[in-house]
């Protein structure tokens, strides 16, 4: 088996089998670019990155794992594109399809844009965060994190907290965690922007879950605590907002009140949410995990392009 | 004969042999590339593309040319650079030419640019537009695509529609087309944005050419269709603007109203004036025109490098 | 001796023995290149550009000096990053540096930035600006530029003009000048922006230095002239700085007052204060000086690679 050819919209579109086997590879792929900086698997092999968003962590870690792997990355870069000549992004995405890259990866603001285009698109696609519906890659490098740090994902306890409305990293997460067994999530955020029914509807049944309103109620029993960023546009009342300023920062102090802390995870970049204090935890997880995108990706790129 | 270390200022450039030839060669590298993805004629070498302009189509093309024949590219993008700064234009060259490039591709709002600073760079340099002047390695691709799916491009009419007063492609088009016999050019498009007389004492007495107002005058007679945008910045009257908007729009409903229908080119992108819809006919060749630009463009590199 | 591994911050961070090397190993690299295109010292080796402010010749001769040594370059730059989320840069250079790259290059607008994440940061990192502070490649070029042209550095007369005050190169100009036997300074700037007490504090006693207040003054004694910009922003009063444009401006008729003229250096960008008519004298070198940016950096990089 292997994912060879195939796109990748959506966290569902790997089945547990394809995980771990990513996994094991990402492991084997950061042993090899340790031990000889470059490799050759993708020699002659071309990627674009078509992103139509800003990003740094997800575009800078594509290109890493491509020029790791051997590769060549061409960067499409919409502030400096035709787009501002009123060019729709599908007549884009099939000019950039044209010049036959071997594989493309798309970050949009729409939803379901990468959807959209993947049968007008002859490349195998890989949707790097499609507005705020899905963000598939972030997840799997959340849940190699989890694997690499705790050892396996089965019977779990993972706590997401913040921005679960309209974040697509809580999204994505959730959906990869259905392929394990016995994973219990808690969605720790002000009602106001709780996980949507969508979501819900998607992983019922397929994973435990439980809605909670605060971090403290719920952390002792965590064994991820999976920190987002709470975005002050989302609140119709600025005083709201600054009221779970209170609420949903996790600092140093706050943690060690606890007996037990979890492993402390955060897609990156963040703001005021994650004090920086943080970081000198053992427990504090974030900058590894973004490592680990490199790594993750370039696994995931090596079994597209089947090399 | 060859292209080595020429300069590629104008569509003048190319002599009819030289078309023939880069054609011939256009097409063996697109069966080399896709055999072997990436080939290695131009290893070592380094392009710099210049752009102080935005571009989608045109710089994608040249850094996935240069790609695969196997060498270098290195953008310079204006929106980061220290023109910010005040720094003339002409010094940038300057400074880019002394770090060497093997061959340099600049896009410029000012005509004649290129020319002005073509003895001043010792690098070969390719005209990628400078401004409603010339852009030549687009006629090369349109040429090259009309020969590739025409079979020929001695006896052909063709029609060229849109703003062609301001507009850089018909121009170049125009110069391109004066090196095949009999060749017959109707420029359709009113008054106002009507072909340049400059443009028409260029093509004298070596092409036939006439003016048509509309699009349906003469289009059971066209063996090829080039559309481009209208401008609504070139209209002084937004009414007009509006009112043309219904005679120069293409879309399937006019185009089956006719019992022969010519190929559809356009170099993109595309705003109102060529529907989507048309994409579905047999006539459509505008995407296989934008990807025809990658091999076009990979021929006159590996002519000019001389590699 | 060399510097593997090391970090570039200051000019003050090349010892007399290490700017001969690089020397040398620059005019080895500029035959080197010229003679075989692009070596492959630095193959399967990863250059980060963390740019977080524009640069033409800075970043684009890095560029130039990677990829002619054979190695491979990622742009991170800051206009199309996430940075607009509102992320630490400290963050940001963690997340760069988790990716593994064998060299960071840096340029900031915060002054002692590189000083701030050099130990955070595990990748050797070189200060390509800190603000108003240092500049140490420039001034390796700069040096290397005078060492070229010269046959030595001991023992010259070099005037600097312009800002001083608020100038990066400047300063990294005057420490590198330390590391050479009886070098004599001319600082050439009206008061208001005359070179700091903190520079001089630095350079006390490791070279002669005197302010001038008009280049006329001291012309004739110089070996080197060096010309910065006047930036209009520094100026409370706009009329000064008008009546300073005729003074400061160096042009043709100038110089051709003087029995004696020095070598013309300037770090471009220019804008007004000297004239393209000087580029025709044969003292003009600020050409050679971009030029040489791409040799003096190659060294540098082969240096800290260690390859």
């Amino acid at each position: 088996m292997s994912l060879k050819g195939k796109d990748i919209l959506s966290a569902f579109d790997f089945e547990r089998e394809d995980l771990e086997r990513l996994f094991k590879l990402a492991d084997r792929l950061r042993e090899e670019i340790n031990d000889k900086g470059t490799l050759d698997y993708a020699l002659g092999k071309v990627m674009v990155t078509a992103f139509f968003e800003p990003s740094t962590r997800t575009k800078l870690s594509f290109q890493f794992a491509m020029e790791r792997l051997g590769g060549k990355v061409i960067n499409f870069d919409v502030s400096t594109s035709s787009l501002l000549k009123g060019e729709s992004d599908v007549d884009t995405m099939k000019i950039i399809d044209g010049y036959g890259p071997d594989v493309i990866v798309i970050r949009q603001k729409i939803p379901y844009f990468p959807h959209k285009v993947k049968d007008i698109v002859k490349a195998p696609i890989i949707n790097a965060g499609d507005g705020p519906h899905e963000h598939p890659t972030q997840a799997l490098l959340d849940v190699y994190t989890i694997w690499r740090e705790l050892g396996e994902v089965d019977g779990l306890k993972v706590g997401i907290m913040g921005d679960l409305k309209y974040g697509r990293t809580p999204s994505s997460l959730s959906f990869m965690l259905t392929r394990f067994n016995n994973v219990r999530i808690y969605y720790i955020a002000p009602e106001v922007i709780q996980i949507r029914d969508e979501v819900l509807k998607e992983i019922k049944g397929k994973v435990n879950y439980m809605k909670v309103d605060k971090p403290e109620d719920v952390i002792e029993e965590l064994d991820v605590l999976y920190i987002t960023r709470l975005q002050k546009e989302r609140f119709a009342n600025p005083e709201e907002y600054e009221r779970l300023k209170g609420v949903y920062k996790i600092d140093k102090k706050f943690l060690m009140k606890f007996k037990h802390i979890p492993i402390i995870m955060h897609p990156l970049p963040r703001v005021w949410e994650l004090d920086p204090g943080v970081d000198e935890l053992p427990q504090a997880k974030y900058f590894e995990q973004a490592k680990n995108g490199l790594y993750a990706r370039a696994a995931l790129i090596k079994e597209i392009l089947g090399v």
